[in-house]
């Protein structure tokens, strides 16, 4: 039988203060006794209803299934400011908050478009490798899916993720407006060095140039050994073919780097010896210093975590055992450990990672937590296995400074009040 | 640099009969010569054409994705006759032959109901548990999401699937009609061990039964070893809340367990000292045998493997370099090794694997093809870590006979004639 905490005893052992439980209550059942008070109440004297569902039979078949009707309000959060030159620019945000899991659903995996999303004939389509390349190759989406495919599950973040934290006080915002240009889905695609391998790359090629075809021509310089290592040319995510607002009907995942290199609608990979100096590597995705100069070409996304649970907008109802659930993730490898505070950073103790831990996907972390019904402030700290732990919002600001919105990866905070609701805050 | 084939020569080493290639063509950039005849062309005299949707701006954003218009044939296949005695009864089936990786988009998820899908409200809906327990328990939704949560990929299949294989002739039949029920999203959800300890489990208890709250209460009994290991009460499939067709608002997920196992909109757990001998588990989902008896209670789902592609109305184009592709699953383990003939079981070459290799989750498998534009038998072999190796028809028949319907696991075969068009086929 497992370990099991006395009756009437807290459920598991302090591991940091102001109520943070160890992770072991994960592992030996420890929360039996205790969690009586997470929500069961006693069904002795309760006779279980027969509802109208049971008494009629339900619907037929979908031929594409779709959420229940009582969850129409987790959605994606829009900005999409009117723009006299086209339609279409800015953000869709995912509801994090909402989710569980480390698979972000399709229809809820945000979206960063800076001309809309064009409807493409796959039929039409056509992707063209050439430049510094000994055969200019051309394929259609159907010669593409003849290619030897990889799958692999990973995240693609918006390198403008969280960057709202970067003004000088903490905005009264959620959790889809902070953190909300992340998703993580199984990519399936062609790997690009097999294409290239086949166009045979010219040995003074040092980057490749990858376009969308979008009305923007989106377009992006990504170096040749990371084209060669992991790059896929993505034909489906989740199991399906990539939706329009993913880049239909082929994209690039560039595992880890920032979310704009992810060229969507992919039509043309240029071979060359230097970079582009395209639109989005130059006015935007650079990351301005606090002495106002900037790093260009800074493409992977720094190991970095958030609480998604409890959050914004899911308050806490009352005193008692709650689950602090959240995501940590690192473009440079694998998360190897994430720990969580309730009391701003003061104590630390490790999370419970659930696997598969892979490198360049989200982990999920959860800690359990003993809510005094006091004042608390929620952080989650994350480690990876090249040794990067995530800094605090001062460590941050003193080496980079405040001034850009990119790659923002610093610790943050969901203070708690007494009433349970959780809000936005720098600790 | 990475290892070349020589060009002019296959793609790839010969590794099994009628052009099944060394799998080292996944790992060495074997295939870059050979693959020409894959399906690129020379972009050498072709202009890029600019396309109408690079012209003029694409379209805002959705709170909510769909997949693209272009993709409307992807669907799942319904079978639901008519019955005078209720509605909604039949199946909705995965059309896995258009779909890759391991991750089912949850909109295409297999679906059987026996009374149709339940409308059901979430703030009215309970889950109690009672019978053999010290403290009867009732939870809301609420109440529910409060607890430590547990998240896992896994397959679920139901018992009936590929059940057509019995039938004495080769039927031509396609992917979703012969293997469609089959699905595996990312499941997340409170261990069921977490509330039997809270409810305290009497030492006479041996048995759950599960109950539905759909029009059919469909129920099934389940040994209490099992829920106390890894059944989990899944509130997320795939980051959402499940979707109604799947259990809406909370199911079972009883990992590797034939499928009606994984109870539905789940609402009634009793412990018992026996089996409830409900309908499901005596009248069907029993498995016949030969001699006309039958096999009552055979709960895992044994190990199998199915190529997805080439598949039924998947035709090849042409003679040339083509990628087998497929699933392989074991519902009493992790997936150690699928094989894969071209000439109906003759000769066998393995397969590539893509990890991660989970238990009761599949695997998606890859092998390299140099179809010689004649006729082929395309089989998958797959082996699981407890040693069980899939059957031949033969075998299987020879075994249990094919009166019954029921956890057919026997390898499957698809013929490939003149044209590049595959059938199902018995080899």
């Amino acid at each position: 039988m497992k370990r099991k905490g006395k009756a009437g005893s807290p459920p598991g052992e302090p591991a940091a203060g102001n109520g943070i439980l160890s992770r072991r209550i994960f592992l030996e059942g420890a929360l039996a006794a205790g969690a009586a008070t997470a929500g069961a109440s006693s069904a002795a004297a309760q006779p279980l209803a027969i509802e109208p569902w049971m008494k009629t039979p339900g619907v037929g078949f979908d031929a594409y299934g779709q959420p229940s009707r009582f969850e129409s309000k987790v959605v994606r959060a829009i900005t999409s400011p009117p723009n006299p030159a086209t339609q279409g620019v800015g953000t869709a945000r995912t509801p994090l908050e909402l989710l569980d899991g480390i698979i972000t659903p399709s229809g809820l995996h945000f979206e960063r478009s800076h001309s809309g999303i064009p409807n493409i004939d796959p039929d039409r389509h056509r992707v063209v490798i050439h430049g510094l390349v000994k055969r200019p190759l051309v394929f259609t989406l159907e010669a593409l899916a003849r290619y030897p495919m990889e799958s692999r599950i990973a995240f693609v973040e918006c390198a403008g993720n969280s960057g709202a934290l970067n003004a000088p006080k903490a905005a009264p915002l959620g959790m889809a407006a902070i953190h909300g240009l992340l998703g993580c889905q199984e990519w399936t695609g062609v790997k690009l060095s097999t294409l290239l391998d086949e166009a045979g790359v010219d040995p003074t090629a040092r980057w490749v140039i990858a376009e969308g075809a979008d009305s923007a021509a989106m377009s992006r310089s990504i170096p040749l050994a990371k084209a060669m290592s992991d790059t896929l040319l993505c034909l489906y995510q989740n199991g399906e073919r990539v939706r329009p607002s993913n880049g239909y009907p082929v994209r690039l995942l560039v595992p880890g780097f920032e979310g704009n290199m992810n060229v969507k609608w992919l039509r043309r990979l240029k071979l060359t010896t230097g970079p582009a100096m395209a639109r989005d590597e130059t006015s935007k995705y650079t990351i301005v210093l606090k002495d106002e100069k900037s790093w260009q070409f800074v493409f992977p996304m720094e190991v970095k975590s958030v609480i998604t649970r409890p959050a914004p907008g899911i308050a806490l109802r009352g005193p008692g055992f709650y689950e602090i659930s959240g995501l940590a993730w690192s473009g440079n490898g694998r998360i190897k450990q994430v720990d969580v505070s309730a009391d701003g950073g003061k104590s630390w103790a490790p999370a419970a990672l659930h696997g598969p831990i892979l490198p360049a996907a989200p982990v999920r972390f959860r800690a359990a937590w003993q809510w005094n019904g006091g004042p608390a402030v929620l952080q989650s700290r994350a480690t990876d296995d090249t040794g990067m732990v995530q800094p605090t919002r001062a460590q941050f600001a003193e080496e980079r400074g405040l001034r850009g919105v990119y790659h923002y990866n610093a610790i943050a905070s969901w203070a708690i009040d007494a009433k349970g609701e959780a809000s936005n805050a720098y600790a």
